[in-house]
């Protein structure tokens, strides 16, 4: 496996990544209808540093990092992760995870924080924990689950 | 007092508040540099509902109101608030947050959600607190104070 900075030319996959994810709507807060432009320009916005891991040529996951707040607060970075369903469950996030703890430290991020981590994402959550991550905030049934109705989420935080 | 909708005659007056509050740096995450053109786009975007409350014909608070975020996340509201500085401590600020609840609510939000309360801004969390919100969570350091350094940040969240 290997990750790598994404190029234009990662379009299509990205969004064969992110397709399935927000039309499930169980993980992300964006909108169960958006479209493919809309969700590039979402997740490839200029201020976001956008990464793949892939195997063999095929791009399998996806993550960007940015700044969370601006000026007091632009020291703390943020970052989303989306995984091909199909390849949940190798590790695949976690080498994105940790390639985003690396790049973040190089460009002098002091910690880095989720914002909305739907506490229903169990693979996440464990994740996350796994690596440094702390639970510091629980928002009440602040994600409408296609499922289960309104869930928790959690803020996660961890200094780097 | 009246807390009213903004339109674009406001302009002005919204960066008189805003423009010592950024340089200052002690309450937003905004950079302190911010220019007029940037904290006004800030402010005032798209899909932002900007109020303000004035005295005498003269407006000495601002606020927005937005979704804090897309999709599964929509439901729970976000506010910004600022006060011009000769006019704090005359619950100015408490009348246009009773506002920004009224509207939140009118619009069909089910929450509150405040994401980054430095924790040195003891008058808004007395504020805050004192209208239903909790503290549901704290980012430690996540806010670069200007005489203070690394405090922490808070997330207040209430149910509407």
């Amino acid at each position: 496996m290997r990750v790598r900075a994404a190029t234009g030319a990662d379009a299509d996959a990205i969004w064969a990544i992110l397709e399935p994810i927000i039309r499930e709507g169980e993980t992300l807060t964006l909108p169960c209808d958006m479209s493919r432009d809309d969700a590039l320009a979402y997740w490839c916005a200029p201020a976001h540093e956008v990464s793949v891991a892939e195997r063999d040529g095929v791009v399998l996951a996806i993550s960007y990092l940015r700044a969370n707040q601006q000026g007091p607060g632009a020291h703390v970075a943020n970052a989303g992760y989306a995984t091909a369903p199909q390849a949940r469950g190798q590790g695949i996030a976690r080498a994105l995870l940790v390639h985003s703890l690396e790049r973040a430290k190089a460009r002098g991020f002091r910690a880095m924080q989720f914002n909305v981590v739907i506490s229903t994402n169990e693979r996440a959550v464990k994740t996350w924990l796994a690596h440094g991550f702390e639970i510091v905030g629980r928002l009440p049934g602040a994600f409408e689950h296609p499922r289960l109705g309104f869930v928790d989420a959690l803020v996660m935080y961890r200094a780097l």
